[in-house]
């Protein structure tokens, strides 16, 4: 094929598609929205809620969060620190190939370790990473309890549960916080478009 | 935010966002485009002529090879039996939540062994998944050695390198055979595009 590919090429001009091509087919840019907060901080249903809102305008849109990635690509790893941190790299480039196919991605997963979130962050572009801190107190979430976790992390049937005997290290400066245990649902996905409309996420140039 | 939740839900109504819907918007399903076969037969030229093509009728597509996933999600894996089993399945992961997300993802990887294919077919939906073969003589191949590899392992400074002292395992019923030292892209292209089209996959229903 060699010989024929290259002219072929002359002959059909087939370009690598870039990502501007994609922005402008899609009529916004790709993005990561990382959401990350405590267990129960609302992460996976504020991504979901901000999905539906995104998908209403025509908005390619995808959530990676524990049911898709856990039973899946990384249904390898446990919880150990290493297999944490495994966890999260593994998430951060797969969400940068879907950045990069033109989608807001956004991943709910607890992702605790500022080092690892700032990882994913540096696989993107500069202004294509949204780090969205679900900042909600410990016994709100642990109130919440809506998988029944804390209680076993109490009962020492889970170990190094993020918020009882693992650390939480909060961002230092994400692009946005959303006080979950006073703002509802619709005021946090309000925040998370404007956000994204702010920094032009939202159009193609 | 758990009773909030509640509430907003039915004010939002913002359901999950299904594959059907994202087939709507987009106006094709998703699905992934598996190539396979050796070093030099085709695979990634193929894929992005492919995408070419579809990207001009507007369809949502993204290639999966080796430039975007060797150098990150898998650039902790090397070459040996394991790390190339442990390749496959994360891309084959990957392309089941591309396809999921409404894309027709093509992956562009050599996948010398049935079992994997196989696993990485099982993945997804009866229908939406095409396995290509790339056919092409490893005559044909090593004369084109497009990246000087046969001529590295003919010297012994590749080792298990497919085709020369690691096996390739050709498809049985793969949806599509491409002879690749026969055909040119442009005829290569087309009948990718036709099997995809056949089969329903270029329409939204």
């Amino acid at each position: 094929m060699a010989e024929q590919q290259k002219a072929t090429n002359i002959t059909w001009h087939h370009p690598i598609i870039t990502k501007e091509d994609r922005w402008r087919l899609n009529g916004h840019k790709g993005a990561v929205v990382w959401f990350t907060g405590l267990s129960g901080s609302g992460k996976s249903t504020l991504a979901h809620a901000v999905e539906a809102a995104l998908f209403e305008r025509n908005v390619r849109t995808y959530v990676l969060d524990g049911d898709n990635i856990r039973h899946g690509l990384n249904k390898d790893l446990g919880f150990s620190p290493e297999d944490r941190q495994e966890n999260i790299r593994r998430i951060g480039e797969v969400a940068k190939l879907f950045a990069e196919a033109g989608f807001i991605t956004m991943t709910a997963f607890i992702s605790p370790y500022k080092a690892d979130r700032n990882l994913a962050r540096s696989l993107n572009p500069p202004g294509t990473f949204i780090e969205v801190y679900c900042k909600c107190p410990l016994a709100t979430c642990e109130q919440r309890d809506p998988k029944g976790l804390y209680k076993k992390a109490r009962a020492g049937q889970i170990k190094e549960f993020t918020g009882i005997d693992a650390p939480y290290e909060p961002p230092e400066n994400p692009e946005l916080v959303l006080d979950t245990s006073k703002e509802n649902v619709e005021a946090c996905v309000r925040k998370v478009i404007a956000c994204l409309e702010s920094r032009g996420l939202l159009s193609p140039a």
